[in-house]
């Protein structure tokens, strides 16, 4: 099973994608999407869009899990990522159709256990769940895939206790 | 030349198309496009975004103009509606190109001359300067029209300053 996740931004969109067969995990490709600062923001969510259609096409997720969105102190920078968001969604429902959202907490529960776990023990977990040799760079790329491995785990999760 | 004014929302999207001859202005086509509480937001948005698509290529508008946002004391509904917004800038760069963003100050004081104007005024203003016969309802209908009147009235200002 491949599952997609990302992490929502008008400027840099994380992705994530990884593989799940029984319980391994393993990481298939992770990266961002950027759009330059130059355009417009309608013409940069039209990019973002394009980009991540044609991500979601490559890899013919069986499922993408998306971050919550919650507000910091910058209200104007919150409402660009809500619109960059709401973008990701539309392009998600309708590439791949089934859709997950997690909170910022629970991502950390599923990683770590621990809903208040610090940044740095979140991305140590993606590293070690994953295998993979260093840590993934920049932020928005271990937040990616972090919310793709809580979706994984989740759905083992589902599956325990509905059985 | 044909308009196209958006009051954007998750739940109601108010719409206006007005048609601008010389300076005589007339509606074409007003109304809202809603979307069911019952379906998820991603579900609504794709359904926003399908609608807003068919009424772009039916009115063929030369311009869109749409009102920037400003966040209320529910946040909640503002990161919604943000979500929608992205969408319809999508749609709106799509299938249409030319598209223009005006705060609320912006919106009063090009149709009452008075930034700080009370919704009641530019409901007046807008139905005075259309020639409709009852002001249009609801408010996000008679916000959508308000916004492609204050487009129109822009971009007289723009040439009359150019020439």
């Amino acid at each position: 099973m491949i599952i997609l996740g990302i992490d929502p931004g008008y400027a840099t969109t994380g992705y994530g994608v990884i593989r799940k067969e029984k319980s391994d995990l393993s990481a298939v490709d992770y990266g961002v999407i950027t759009t330059p600062p130059t355009e417009s923001l309608p013409v940069r969510l039209a990019m973002l869009d394009e980009a991540l259609t044609a991500l979601i096409k490559r890899f013919e997720p069986d499922s993408i899990a998306i971050e919550e969105l919650f507000f910091n102190t910058n209200i104007t920078t919150g409402i660009k990522v809500a619109e960059a968001r709401g973008v990701i969604l539309l392009a998600a429902i309708r590439e791949c159709g089934k859709l997950y959202e997690y909170t910022p907490l629970q991502v950390k529960q599923a990683l770590t256990g621990q809903g208040r776990a610090e940044k740095k023990q979140v991305q140590y977990m993606v590293r070690a769940l994953l295998g993979l040799k260093s840590e993934p760079k920049p932020d928005d790329v271990a937040d990616a895939l972090a919310i793709a491995v809580c979706h994984a785990n989740m759905l083992a999760y589902r599956q325990r206790t509905l059985n």
